[in-house]
């Protein structure tokens, strides 16, 4: 027994170590450190489990899932607009435009209210948490204080966060009531948040990083998008933005810069190692190239695809290309903030972009990309947790030794959710089809995150 | 106060009596008499209303919603594989004969044993009311004891059903472990189900129903579905069937009879009134109108539509073509028994019918049907009530005089599900859009068919 060991947790685990499959640790045990990482795990076949498992008991160090249960590591949600949770599921019928002038811009406005932003951003930290979302990368309102607000109730609540100022500073592209002041001001803004958001991350457990954020290129002047890329340069700070997210976007940029979005935004210095770029369907197989040698991400977000996209962007071509890609929800452009549903949902898509969609045209000309195409459900778990990882550059969302233990316990035999099966059908592989396609929120009934509890419901009685 | 008001409800109700617009019912009191029907709604602005209300609740025959809780009718939901509910969720990454051979067959073979029927079937039913379904078509195995247990367990649990032993009998198309031993033996077998589910249904105060069911033209001989057409013929029975579900389904049946299997499936009498045809992605406009002739209604099961299709159904166009809609959860063809998430997922592959899907190809290219394709949220919730209703003939779905009373409430102000939106966009077209998109099963607390309590949540505490 190891004086590294601070706590343990013994149960039954599935994880996504390698992209394409699961590994099932039954009756594991797992070690964990006084900073909240994964000291060691052992396995049921080995010789000093019992002995290990004997000695942590009797500490009071112990922590046993217990029957019914098992654990899956937290989801890292990589593409969240906080101050969107209100419009969630909201006018999704409108064309993008009125969303954003009737809804999404009067609605983010108002986070210069700060008690506003409280309420609103201490439910969202909440309702993920809730949902198993350990790690989320957030965009906040064009405010600098309430996008600090939001990093502290990250840190407060224990959720592992990357929280930007969003940039939107054009003043013929943005309504007054609503933008930064000048390019100036909102790189000054950025990089306060930069420092001030780093200092918060240092009086938290599970970490909260700051990110620039300008909103996408069409709300941004050049000298804006140049400054924010020089403080990429010069602080290190991880960068997210919309890239390539529909035909609008894609023509708007290119007749700009005479170049498309992707490298436009590469020669503002926005492309950088673990650079999260948001949706990406029009990603071209060059310009795919071009984000896996600079080691860009894309965050996926397969509802938003569908509302916004006109598309669906091909996964399994970005993996190929050897591009980063992790699972977003993309509250408000897809209504849920599970990750659950986004992991349904990112198969379901990746099935008619296989095949197309309309059936009275000749198979070969419903425009499906083909075999190859398709993401299986343990892939797409793999998307929600080890993959948003890689993109962040964290070690996330695995039960290996090194990472962050950050655990979602799951009840399988909850009243209205009974996911055992009758007896029929109970290998691993579909006990995690169960828990991935049939959960529901009241199925997660505790969150650790950094080996510290954050979400309990149990305790609820 | 009359006295054929038995029951009464007081509080604010959604409902879709007009495809295409919703239309809410605040603080309004619905008056149910003693067989479970609705008698009249009385709205806020009417004068009676005070009087009414006061002498409802002396006599205590009132039932208040109660704060943060509204209505929703029960939904309908018209095409679910009762056997099939232990694979719900699974293997849905394999090939339609894999997932078939290895999974549906064996499993639908098990309910030859009534104790496991019985175990499924009860939480099947359980779990559809919890989830606010008060009407459910059902395939049942194809076995005749099984299936006569499923619908007195539905007559039991109090929901409205429809239940069919599924026809396969062809030698060649089937394992000889589970098939009919003859087609006389199926026909004979499916008219007993009908006289016994009559029987079973005439103790029911919601309503049980026998339906023809052969599984699909492919697993029948031509003497088994002539003589389902007679027995429907002769019975007035409902029928329920696939039909032009996938590619190879369109293309065995067109060799096997030189023609399409909506025109083959008539020509066997198998196209009547209300007769629910489940998937129909391929089904051309010229075979849309035969379908709007004969009254014939489309069962859309938007998951399977993305598994097995490789299409998704058009839907406004069968709407524009005058067939009859409703919505099904395809257990297990789609894995959730949400209707819900089934509306939900109506939407969203909706809009890629709509655009296409592959971005890479010029938008002309991309294969979608164009404007007017795409169903809004509120047209999916009136498939989900209203157009099931309409499929089967039957008054049920929506508030009005004369139809049974089936209500899910619905609580917006749950622990992990708080529906009330901070104050903002809060018209009622918003508080819909954000129980449709966002409640949970814990959100739905009671459930009431033909006005009886069926699911009480609340009172498990």
């Amino acid at each position: 027994m190891s004086q590294l060991v601070a706590q343990a947790f013994y149960g039954s685990f599935f994880h996504t170590p390698v992209y394409g499959s699961f590994q099932y640790l039954h009756n594991a045990l797992i070690e964990v450190n006084g900073a909240g990482y994964i000291y060691r795990v052992v396995e049921e076949d080995d010789p000093q489990q019992p002995e290990l498992l004997r000695s942590y008991r009797e500490s009071g160090i112990l922590t046993e899932l217990g029957e019914d249960r098992c654990g899956l590591p937290g989801f890292v949600d990589i593409h969240v607009h906080a101050p969107q949770w209100p419009q969630a599921g909201l006018a999704l019928d409108e064309p993008l435009y009125l969303w954003l002038d009737q809804r999404t811009f009067p609605l983010e406005s108002k986070f210069a209210d700060l008690e506003f932003a409280e309420r609103v951003y201490s439910d969202l930290v909440s309702q993920l948490l809730a949902r198993g979302s350990t790690t989320t990368v957030y965009l906040g309102s064009a405010h600098l204080d309430s996008s600090l607000l939001l990093a502290q109730i990250c840190a407060d609540k224990g959720q592992r966060a990357l929280v930007g100022k969003t940039v939107m500073d054009d003043p013929v592209a943005n309504h007054d009531y609503y933008r930064d002041a000048s390019p100036a001001q909102a790189v000054k803004d950025t990089e306060t948040l930069i420092w001030e958001v780093e200092a918060i991350g240092r009086g938290s457990a599970q970490g909260v990083w700051p990110v620039i954020t300008p909103r996408f290129i069409p709300s941004c002047t050049d000298e804006v998008l140049k400054g924010l890329g020089d403080l990429a340069e010069t602080t290190g700070a991880y960068v997210q933005t919309h890239c390539n997210e529909g035909q609008w976007e894609h023509d708007v940029v290119l007749e700009r810069f005479g170049k498309t979005d992707p490298y436009a935004l590469r020669d503002f210095g926005l492309l950088r190692k673990h650079s999260i770029m948001a949706h990406c369907p029009y990603l071209t197989e060059e310009e795919g190239e071009m984000f896996a040698e600079l080691g860009v991400a894309v965050a996926h977000c397969p509802m938003a695809n569908s509302y916004f996209s006109s598309a669906v962007a091909p996964i399994q071509r970005f993996r190929s290309q050897g591009i980063n890609v992790g699972l977003g929800t993309d509250i408000s452009g897809g209504y849920s903030p599970s990750m659950y549903e986004n992991i349904r949902q990112a198969v379901l898509v990746s099935r008619l972009l296989e095949t197309g969609v309309n059936a009275q045209l000749p198979p070969e000309r419903r425009g499906g990309l083909g075999e190859g195409t398709r993401l299986s459900l343990v892939e797409s778990f793999w998307l929600a947790t080890a993959g948003g990882a890689e993109a962040l550059g964290l070690p996330l969302a695995t039960f290996q030794p090194g990472r962050a233990f950050d655990l979602q316990v799951i009840d399988v035999k909850r009243p209205d959710s009974d996911l055992t099966g009758f007896g029929v059908f109970d290998s691993p592989e579909d006990q995690l089809a169960r828990i991935l396609y049939l959960s529901t929120p009241d199925n997660i009934r505790k969150v650790y995150a950094q080996g510290k509890l954050v979400c309990d419901k149990d305790a609820r009685g």
